[in-house]
């Protein structure tokens, strides 16, 4: 498509594919979109084997990285990753340990047994945890993005990426959101509606999207949360996005490694059957409502930590869900971020299968249009 | 438009306009749309010198009215609409009439002294003060469709309006509910998505449209919620949608008749500051976020009651605001349903100029769609 974001990124179509899988981030930009790679709970070390991966299989194809790269917390100027998480592990009540671990006990989720993964819940959302990530996608020389997924990047970082001669993007959910991205030097930013997956505010995809191309025009913004078919981009594109960032529907494509019951949990679902929790977290994001969602909420609930802390208590929920998705009841407690778009998700596709059919779709609606001329 | 429900229903732009005021139903449907006359909270008096109004202004162009006509109450049969007020009325704690009162009353909301208003609260919402608003309706030459804000009409109402030749429309929030409604006869489905004024789900339009497109297909769906310009209407049509149904940006043009100051209430806003609140009617719906709807929230609130309950309860609130809205703090504890949509209006502007802007924007968004043809 001859859009200007094509032509600055060397990509065919506008479709921004976020997706842990490393062969999703590959399929993706080899079919002519760009494929990019959540790097947060990835470590250095695993990062830079995943970046390996994709550099030798990726040929000639751009690729991005997406990181979140925190404004300093207060006070963390004096303290490395090992002690602030010490201080923080301390701020966390017994009694959100023991709600968590009966909720994964109750529900027949074994025991994690693999510890070379990073430690306890940090994922990456501290400087110094986020800083070696950065540095190791700064290496690579397909990579032209670099996303941040929550708040505005220091100015800095922002800079140092400039440098390199990279983009920078950033996601919103508030039409005041998106203007600080900018102030801050940010070059594209992803507007998410509150349909999408994942941490997601309450406005809705077809008025935020309005807003926040509006308010930062000509900046380009993505638009992001509910699109899975080509109808769904065609009317991003039409309220003037420069292209799409989608998350959920990568989730069960054929390339994405996840558990078979995973897969199956979101063919299941239904439009109706996601929440906005901050159950996992801290902050409120989107995920398919179960056992666990409704727990938190619930009578018996702790309630709430903010983040970081609500993800510490959770982190060994999410990876223990996440590897044993297929044992005893980990459905019903597990972690599964997705958009309501959910509700289309009904087989396994190829990467290329969705990029071919979110075009033919868009052509097809396209003409529709024409035809329909005023 | 060259579109089936244009030429079904003798318009020139499948543009519907939801609203209180006969004006405005004039105006939207002189300038090529549907006006369509919400007729809940209207006697069926009152509903009589309204349309004699339209009918006398409209000349020979096509309108609609919008009724909410009940399933049967459980036992409703053998009480008339006295009987059954009375025993709902024995119905409501005393706690939720004295928390009401109370916040009017700090918030200096006049009492109203006009009592030619309906009875308190019922709103035309059971069967029996649902049914002289359908006659009075189906007696007008012009009325080309009878709308349906909540719920599946009863199958034998259907038919009545079928025999005299007028189309029927339903609201919905679900794709299930979708597909009860064509089930039961309905012939046009307006899709609702969360970002909508008044009742409404909690599933997105982006999401909702497409889902309830494909559910009734080829059964005609409007579009709402977030509709507020021809970008987001052109949005809507590429998704396959029959035409789009409006409301919230014809709360504040010039021949809406309302309180200056309601209307600067929904230039002040942001697309923020509305919520989806029970504390009005009983059932989640989407209005400006103000004391009240907070109070309600909060910990001193008897908590909701069920529709009609909470609606009865209200009554007099929403009346009182409504006519006072420029006395003391009305706007602070008033009933102002609009959708997120709110944040893009601005200024007020004639229906005439709304209909003309909303096809320009969308012939400039679709040509440039066009340009950037894959």
């Amino acid at each position: 498509m001859k859009t200007p974001i094509c032509a600055d990124l060397g990509i065919d179509i506008p479709v921004f594919a976020f997706t842990h899988c490393r062969d999703v981030v590959v399929e993706v930009s080899r079919a002519g979109g760009l494929g990019v790679l959540g790097a947060v709970g990835f470590t250095a070390e695993q990062l830079k084997q995943e970046l390996d991966w994709i550099d030798a299989n990726m040929g000639d194809y751009p690729y991005g990285v997406d990181i979140v790269i925190p404004q300093k917390y207060e006070g963390a100027d004096d303290m490395n990753a090992d002690d602030m998480l010490e201080k923080l592990e301390a701020m966390i009540p017994q009694a959100h340990r023991d709600f968590a671990e009966k909720l994964l006990g109750d529900h027949g989720v074994p025991p994690f047994s693999d510890e070379s993964g990073p430690k306890g819940g940090l994922l990456g959302w501290t400087e110094d945890t986020a800083r070696p990530l950065l540095d190791e996608a700064l290496k690579r020389d397909n990579v032209v993005l670099i996303a941040n997924a929550l708040g505005t990047p220091p100015v800095e970082i922002i800079d140092e990426i400039h440098q390199t001669g990279r983009k920078v993007a950033a996601l919103c959910g508030k039409a005041k959101h998106a203007l600080k991205h900018k102030q801050a030097g940010v070059d594209i930013v992803i507007a998410q509606g509150s349909e999408g997956g994942g941490h997601t505010g309450d406005v809705g995809s077809i008025v935020l999207w309005k807003q926040v191309i509006d308010a930062i025009h000509p900046t380009p913004v993505l638009a992001a949360g509910g699109i899975g078919n080509g109808q769904q981009m065609l009317a991003a594109m039409a309220m003037g996005a420069a292209g799409v960032w989608t998350g959920s529907i990568w989730l069960a494509v054929e390339e994405a490694e996840a558990e078979p019951a995973e897969k199956q949990s979101y063919f299941d679902a239904t439009e109706e059957d996601t929440v906005r929790s901050r159950s996992f977290t801290g902050k409120p994001g989107r995920m398919l409502k179960n056992v666990w969602t409704d727990a938190w909420e619930g009578p018996e609930s702790p309630g709430y930590l903010p983040m970081p802390l609500q993800g510490m208590v959770t982190f060994d929920a999410m990876r223990r869900t996440k590897r044993y998705a297929g044992v005893g009841e980990c459905q019903k407690v597990g972690f599964n971020p997705v958009g309501q778009v959910v509700g289309q998700m009904q087989q396994v596709e190829t990467c290329r299968k969705v990029i071919a059919r979110l075009l033919t779709e868009y052509v097809d609606a396209l003409a529709l249009l024409n035809r329909q001329m005023p």
